[in-house]
C-alpha cells in the first residue's frame, strides 16, 4: 500500500483531515503526518489534535509514495516556511500524486508548481490559482496527472474517490516495477 | 479630517488593527468598520471584538476618504464575498488612499488591482503578490501612488507614520477642492 505523506499545521479545517485520512486508512495506507517540527497540531473548527511525526527537514521526497494537503488555514501557515516549500517542489518533482483541497493550493503556488495545470480549490484563492498560471474549474475534483484537487468539505466524498482511485493507479505501476 | 473605512472580518491580526486605528483616531480621523454584515468580529491572536456598523452593500465608495485594511485571516474570508471584492474595486476606481498589511492585499489580488504596482505583504503571500503583476517589495513599508504597504506586526509603526502622511497629503487635496 502507499505511504502518504501528511502536509499539516495548526488551523487545518477538520473535515478535510478527518474523512479522507479515515478513508485512506481503511483501504490500507500509511499517513505519515509531516510539518515545520514534530508535535501536535490542532484544528480550526474542531479542534481534532493531530500528531506530527516527523519535520520534513527530516524527511526525504523518495519516502513517499503521495503527498495529502488538508486546507483551512495550515496551507498558509505552512507556506511561510521555506523548507516546507522545498519539500513540496522536491516531491512534485518525482510526478508522484499530490492530493490537495480546499485553500490546499496555495502551498503548491508558492512552490511554482501550478503553471498550466487543471485546478481546483477554495473560492477565495481563485485569482491566485488564475495568477499562478493555472487553468481553474469550477468542480468537485479536478484531475490533472497527478494531481487531484477538490474545493471544500462538501466536495470529501469526490476527492476520496478520486484520490483512492489514483492511488490504485499508482500502485499497480509499482508492482509492475 | 478622513473618513476611514475598516474592512474587517473574524480572524484580524489584533496588533494590526489596534494600533493603526488608535493611531488614525487620535489624529482625530473617523473610522467606520466595514463587513460582510453589521454584528461583532473577533481577533485572531488576542480576540478583540470590534462592532462592523456597517455591510459593504450598504455603503458606496464616496463615503469614504480611505480604506484600512488589517492583516490575519480576515482579508481571505472578506474576499469569499463578491460584493467585498465588488467594494473595494469601486473605491479603487476612485484612486484615494488604500491602507493595508500583512494578508490585506489578497483583498486587492482577487479585485485584480495590483498590476504593475509596488507592493510588500506577509511572507506567505509574496508569490500570490508576484503572480498579481505586482512588484513585490521586502521593505517595513512601500508607498505607490494611494497603496500603503507593510509586512507585518513588526512594521507597523512604518505603517502607521506613512498612513497618517497620506492622510495629511489628501486632506490638502481636499481643502483646495
Amino acid at each position: 500500500m502507499a505511504v502518504i505523506g501528511v502536509l499539516i499545521e495548526n488551523k487545518f479545517e477538520d473535515s478535510e483531515y478527518k474523512k479522507p485520512a479515515a478513508a485512506f486508512k481503511k483501504a490500507r495506507h500509511k499517513l505519515v503526518h509531516l510539518g515545520v517540527k514534530k508535535g501536535t497540531v490542532k484544528g480550526e473548527t474542531a479542534g481534532i489534535k493531530v500528531k506530527v511525526e516527523k519535520a520534513v527537514s527530516d524527511v526525504d521526497a523518495g519516502d513517499f509514495d503521495a503527498l495529502f494537503i488538508p486546507g483551512g488555514y495550515s496551507p498558509d501557515l505552512l507556506r511561510s516556511h521555506d523548507e516546507v516549500v522545498a519539500f513540496v517542489k522536491q516531491f512534485a518533482a518525482t510526478g508522484k500524486p499530490i492530493l490537495f483541497i480546499c485553500h490546499g493550493a496555495q502551498l503548491l503556488i508558492t512552490a511554482n508548481l501550478l503553471k498550466g495545470r487543471r485546478v481546483t480549490g477554495w473560492k477565495s484563492i481563485i485569482q491566485d490559482i488564475k495568477n499562478a498560471g493555472a487553468k481553474y474549474r469550477d468542480q468537485e475534483v479536478v484531475k490533472d496527472g497527478n494531481f487531484i484537487s477538490s474545493r471544500c468539505p462538501a466536495d470529501i466524498p469526490a476527492f476520496i474517490k478520486a484520490s483512492l482511485g489514483k492511488l490504485n493507479i499508482e500502485k499497480g505501476k509499482r508492482n509492475l516495477l
